[in-house]
């Protein structure tokens, strides 16, 4: 294989750690990191990115490990005064991520692309490698329940999941083409392999999926695809996977996972805990690697990029 | 007489102390206060409405009365993220502060009125009182100088006024209607005094005169016109006022103001440090008192307040 380029796919805080593993052992040449942006929305005239931001920050080193969400050593001023001034306060905005929004938001409105945008903000924040949104045209994930179609940050921050989901779709596409950096990687000469970083398949990975186009370029592509398994021990680390999994009547297992995946997957990187499901996987003719996949720190995040390399053959720098 | 209703026109920081003083001692019914709306401009997306802020703020008892200007117990961290992302920051936005732009700007672009938001925003932070912006449409502060007409804040902040000031004009009128508040005001039955607030004739007050049809109002009226002067000891206490008189020509003193004002004064309230000044303003024909202007705490700002009530012969509460 004389191709070394690696199409990373991510949602936020999980997939966000090991695309910046990724980047810690990856030439800025050798990765494209393109992002789900079904999480987006508009509130208080911001268009805000979640996912693009996690990335971001965690590439920047920006994140809050403790937190696990958001800008570390970050404050809450403006949200108080949003509060006094009686405006919503069920998304929490902190300040310097409001400065993220601003400027995201500002620009947007001048006419700027997504990609542009973001190309222009992780620059400034010292990102060598290229953060990509999936798309530029806006896709908006909804999730369905006994109510209607929730838009995905009602679903997700103010129902905190709550709801029982009976389906999820992204408003937006059909109709929605792939960002010019996204159809560029998928393009690439010398891609060598795509990597689907440990993010929720339904709600991160699907709106990817779901592009103009992107499905058939997985399918026809000739390289491996690696999806590292959103599931430790038999659930999920954070989020509703496992929850949501359950509703959709699926079992919270990686059999589950490499069924979503179906033939767009070669490989996957499953953890020490489920080590038991790797005879199964094997039998649906899958590459197995059985490895920690709990990233606490710097040291994991790399430990999982290049154990997600190795599975593609691709030497890590 | 038996109105008692009182207009205050106003500028920023040194209006808003006597804004805050009239509403002090006076109802909510007996006072309406209307503020220079020339200085709003838009930044990063946010309109942004400096003297109502500045009113707003005093009246909320949140302004910094340290700094002078803002919020108090503001922070500065989405101002260093829009820094650490490339954006402008010649304008310090706090944390708080943005807040309060971002709400506001957010229903500006939803279709609310600058009225309607204001009144909004102001009664949520538990303001009685009506402040109200000169006019819902956009009117615009420049200033002449050798390199062109400078928008305000350009001159203001970015400059920090070191331009020679050649003239000052205000884009949008004609053609700014007053607001529907500050129209009713002018037209109340029980209308008993205008209050000009001690704020910079030509950028702070002028903008509110240009709106369409104030000044023949005001000429029409039948009630007293009080301002307050904004010199103290023959210079302006902070602020570009008296670089201004100069470069316009005109001598750094109280003659100067009330020649700028001319037929629409009928008393002006200066300070004991400019007590020389008195005579020659009374042989013009103007009512002249004498007083303590300088606000440096609540006690000062009632003080000066009552003494503008009493120059109109208004019993305040």
């Amino acid at each position: 294989m004389s191709g070394r380029h690696v199409l990373a796919l991510s949602g936020g805080v999980g997939g966000a750690k090991l695309a910046a593993g990724l980047a810690a052992v990856l030439d800025p040449a050798d990765l494209t990191i393109v992002v789900n942006t079904g999480d987006d929305f508009e509130h208080l005239g911001l268009t805000i990115c979640p996912d693009i931001d996690s990335v971001t920050y965690a590439l920047a080193d920006l994140n809050d490990t403790v937190r696990g969400w958001g800008v570390k050593d970050e404050t809450w001023q403006a949200m108080a005064m949003l509060r006094a001034l009686g405006e919503a306060d069920w998304f929490n905005l902190g300040d310097r991520d409001m400065g993220m929004h601003l400027a995201r938001s500002w620009r947007l409105r001048a006419g700027e692309t997504l990609s542009g945008v973001t190309a222009r903000l992780t620059r400034s924040l010292g990102i060598a490698h290229a953060i990509v949104p999936m798309s530029d045209a806006p896709v908006r994930t909804q999730v369905g329940t006994a109510e209607g179609w929730l838009d995905f940050q009602r679903y997700f921050v103010a129902e905190q999941c709550r709801p029982v989901a009976t389906g999820v779709r992204f408003a937006g596409v059909p109709g929605a083409a792939p960002s010019p950096a996204f159809a560029a990687a998928l393009a690439r000469e010398d891609l060598a392999a795509i990597v689907v970083c440990p993010s929720n398949p339904y709600l991160s990975v699907d709106p990817i999926l779901s592009v103009d186009g992107v499905r058939a370029a997985l399918e026809a592509r000739r390289v491996p695809l690696i999806a590292v398994s959103p599931l430790v021990g038999g659930t999920s680390l954070k989020g509703p996977l496992a929850k949501l999994l359950g509703e959709l009547g699926r079992p919270v297992s990686n059999a589950s996972i490499a069924d979503h995946y179906g033939d767009l997957l070669d490989h996957i990187v499953i953890d020490g805990a489920d080590a038991a499901d790797a005879g199964d996987l094997q039998a649906r003719g899958l590459c197995v690697t059985v490895a920690p996949t709990v990233m606490c720190d710097a040291g994991d995040r790399e430990r999982l990029a290049r154990v997600a390399l190795s599975a593609a053959r691709i030497k890590a720098g």
